[in-house]
């Protein structure tokens, strides 16, 4: 009669022991960015003259959190703190570009507003992220992504359209970031978006835009 | 015998000093615009902390050549001479975007290789850019074109995709130039795009990407 009981208590402890070592014992938890340092950086126009896709990113030496709060806040983050407005314009001012950070630890939502990193998925996103090497083990990826539904009445063309623009100029705020500070990145169109959108989980209105691995570079 | 050759004098003098009244005895040349300066803007951080899109152009004060130089270089310059490659990135190094210039003396296109300015067109094209006043007034409008057929064997989506990051990247230089130099600048997406188009003379495979009026502040 005690037989069954055993296994089942056998099996339960074994399923928790394999949650615990399979890393579900420490869940991601947000992150609270350090502030922007906003007075940072070189000339404008010495930041310019640097400007260039480097794909010789280091996977080993990672971005320290100033760092990453730093390059997020020039991609897209609150510079107007009044109004809302950003680093970046959108048309409209509809903001439907958000920003996901794909490291080794998981998948971030960089929640703009509250300028901190919203735990998304506890999985490694990077080998969906571009087909490259250097995008799969660079210290960080980011994943610019449209929520369509905050765009409102356009055409599915305008559509894409508006969201590829909006895009681009976050992306050249992250190309100039790193450009000022010595860090190597490249932006990538060449994604299977579906695919990393079904990895990502997204829902059907958001869609993959483009993904811009960030790091040291390799030399 | 002799009234018919003093006729045809006259009226040849008539349209000899029509044509100089009009404009046609200056027709527009090449600007050759002095060297941009490398050196100059103010720390990135703070660049991005002041951009903006400001509508308050004023139609008054015209920009300096050597302002125009900077703006252009910024834009989309070429910033290693060795392999041409520029300031803003484009898809597969396509390089697939042409600036255009439109004042009141006329169009003029953005060599880069050269940093000069071609003329095109002895005509105001201003009116065609962007349906708000101070696009048709301000003292410069960018017109941002792609030419497709520099974009190799892509699908028709994807050509409008990158024409529009590529041209997003460029768009984001123009205003972040603009932030550093207290010059206002907003981009213009609705815009009747065939119709600039056919005013600018352009070749079927030119399509309008986006417009971007610069100037000084009207306050």
């Amino acid at each position: 009669m005690q037989k069954v009981p055993r296994l089942v208590t056998w099996v339960v402890f074994v399923v928790i022991g394999w949650g615990l070592l399979a890393g579900a014992a420490e869940p991601l938890k947000p992150v609270v960015l350090p502030a922007p340092q906003m007075d940072k950086g070189r000339p404008l126009m010495q930041v310019l003259k640097d400007r260039q896709s480097r794909r010789d990113i280091s996977p080993d030496k990672k971005l320290s959190l100033q760092e990453l709060s730093n390059l997020l806040w020039a991609a897209c983050g609150v510079n107007r703190p009044d109004s809302g407005k950003r680093t970046a314009p959108t048309a409209s001012n509809r903001q439907e570009i958000d920003v996901y950070l794909a490291t080794a630890e998981g998948m971030f939502l960089y929640d703009v507003k509250g300028h901190k990193l919203e735990p998304v998925l506890q999985e490694d996103v990077r080998k969906a992220a571009g087909k490259q090497a250097f995008v799969q083990t660079a210290p960080v990826v980011l994943i610019f992504v449209v929520d369509e539904a905050r765009m409102g009445r356009r055409s599915e063309s305008d559509k894409v359209f508006y969201a590829a623009t909006d895009t681009g100029f976050v992306s050249q705020n992250v190309y100039l970031y790193c450009a000022s500070e010595g860090l190597a990145t490249v932006v990538i169109g060449m994604v299977d978006k579906p695919a990393l959108a079904a990895k990502m989980k997204l829902r059907p209105e958001q869609k993959v835009v483009l993904t811009q691995p960030v790091g040291y570079p390799a030399k």
